[in-house]
């Protein structure tokens, strides 16, 4: 049984399509309870027949539209994100789900809790589909370089979320330009020192982007701005071959058939493989338990934002990072 | 007319695959010459009869198998690399081709060349495969992280290569994590500043790595770390694809009717598409024009490189380069 506290303003999307998924994912997992904070106007209509694990708690106020992290972090605005937190930061919530921007996210955590000194700011980290299962990835965009210390963190950060659900040592690599030990930067040469002959991993090394994706790996550990740079290239390709595919078979009756034949057969395969699809990445680094949601998740995206809210607050994912990350750093 | 240096002992397939493509490029373009390095023992077989547009010249030294760069520039090793950077650096050829390490390659560079103060090391410029053509994006491997004046230097360069090629300004863009103009390191954000106001391009402002392959840019400027990671996932994420194809395809009957009949017909159309077919990144900087193959090209794949190195040559890539390094830096 997880509580969730859910912000249903941020996001391409907003209310219209995030709360219906929402009371939709509740309906049917009655043992779980969502507190869902919104903008009274914009949610009234949707809100009026709620499910009993389900509460509504409106505000009047907004967020302004270009609001930067600095603003928010100097100005208290009563909006659905910052009660959200509050209901999260007083326990009557175990994690908390927004489609709102990093950024902003970033902020409001550093307001409210303390993020763990071996890693400065809060890290995302990911789920990423592989040829096998997804892997973890981390750090997906919060951080632009790391130092040692720091891919450090990050591996501690994902270890203890791995080993959660597995009974061998996590698989673990570090992406660099080159699988040889003296290639890329001194911090992460520094750090594959450490990580060889760290406990409870089986650390293989150096990989390259390409590496990621045959799923001998559980997780792989890079600064935010390179991890960034590979899911988006991920998704990049993703779309290029698949649209590269559909002119194909749009080119003349033949193909047109064997689209017909082909589209059902491929379609659940190929969108398991996008990184968009694996939806809900984890702000980590504190104590609070924050989902985070692609701004451009649909209904049933942002569903998956919500399982994952379940999974780290029924695996106590937060407290098991901090312990972790106390011990090893 | 193009007169290329060759050399034949790099990559993982060396004179048995390389050596025949080359004979084979040059048979069938009598107006482009060639001088062909590699090892006498190894070659000896397959150049006993070469079209008089090529000529030999063996060496009886092997570079070490695990020669590290700063190895390479103390000792003079007499190697067929060496020797095809000598014949370069005499104005005997006007490009140089070679499937070894790429930090091999800058190595000998360094040694027999200056390069331009605005970059410190020399880049490598690749193609890219997109939707439409395919782009020009660098650096691609050759540097970990970029200060702003390398950015421009980068940008300085692409310019000079995409140009020559077009009547319109070519559409440039930085890779960053976001597309915002606050996001992402500062040095990001200071190139941009200077970006916005130069001549002749038409600079399309920060874009994410997926944009990328939508094919509406002509040159794509980062730091080779970054640059590295996106080509590296953009072939994994294609061969992750093509596997997911393949499977599906093969799970049955019917699925291996349709595979028969789609194979033929989309496998060109996704073959263009794989970065490792864009065969050929030109290692830029200085005033010697090196194209660097993929070490695993096959014979193929290597006539791209050659492709590449007559194209520099005709072009003038590399003056060309220089000379813009010193109107804009």
């Amino acid at each position: 049984m997880a509580v969730l506290a859910i912000d249903v303003q941020g996001g391409d999307h907003g209310p219209p399509h995030l709360l219906p998924s929402v009371i939709d994912y509740f309906s049917q997992r009655p043992q779980h309870q969502g507190h869902i904070f919104g903008h009274d106007f914009q949610c009234r209509d949707l809100v009026r027949s709620l499910p009993s694990n389900l509460t509504f708690h409106g505000t009047d106020q907004l967020l302004p539209e270009s609001v930067s992290p600095a603003q928010l972090v100097r100005h208290r605005y009563r909006s659905s994100l910052e009660n959200a937190y509050q209901c999260l930061v007083s326990g009557q919530a175990a994690a908390l789900v927004s489609a709102e921007h990093t950024g902003l996210l970033i902020a409001l955590m550093h307001r409210h809790a303390v993020t763990h000194p071996a890693i400065e700011r809060p890290v995302l980290v990911s789920w990423v589909p592989t040829v096998k299962r997804p892997l973890v990835m981390l750090d997906l965009g919060a951080s632009f370089s790391a130092t040692a210390e720091q891919f450090l963190g990050f591996a501690a950060i994902g270890q203890a979320i791995v080993s959660a659900s597995m009974t061998t040592p996590p698989r673990l690599a570090l992406l660099n330009l080159g699988v040889e030990a003296n290639k890329g930067p001194q911090a992460l040469r520094l750090a594959a020192t450490q990580l060889a002959t760290w406990p409870g991993i089986e650390y293989c090394g150096f990989v390259e982007a390409n590496e990621v994706f045959n799923g001998d790996l559980d997780l792989v550990i890079t600064d935010g701005f390179t991890g960034n740079a590979v899911i988006k290239a991920a998704e990049g390709t993703l779309d290029l071959t698949l649209n590269a595919i559909r002119q194909e078979l749009s080119a003349d009756w033949l193909g047109r058939t064997l689209g017909l034949f082909l589209g059902r057969r491929l379609k659940p395969r190929l969108s398991s493989l996008d990184p968009r699809l694996h939806n809900g990445a984890l702000l980590a680094g504190s104590e609070l338990a924050v989902i985070k949601s692609h701004g451009h998740a649909d209904g049933k995206a942002f569903q998956a934002a919500l399982n994952k809210g379940v999974e780290a607050a029924e695996g106590q994912w937060c407290p098991r990072i901090l312990q972790h990350l106390d011990k090893v750093l």
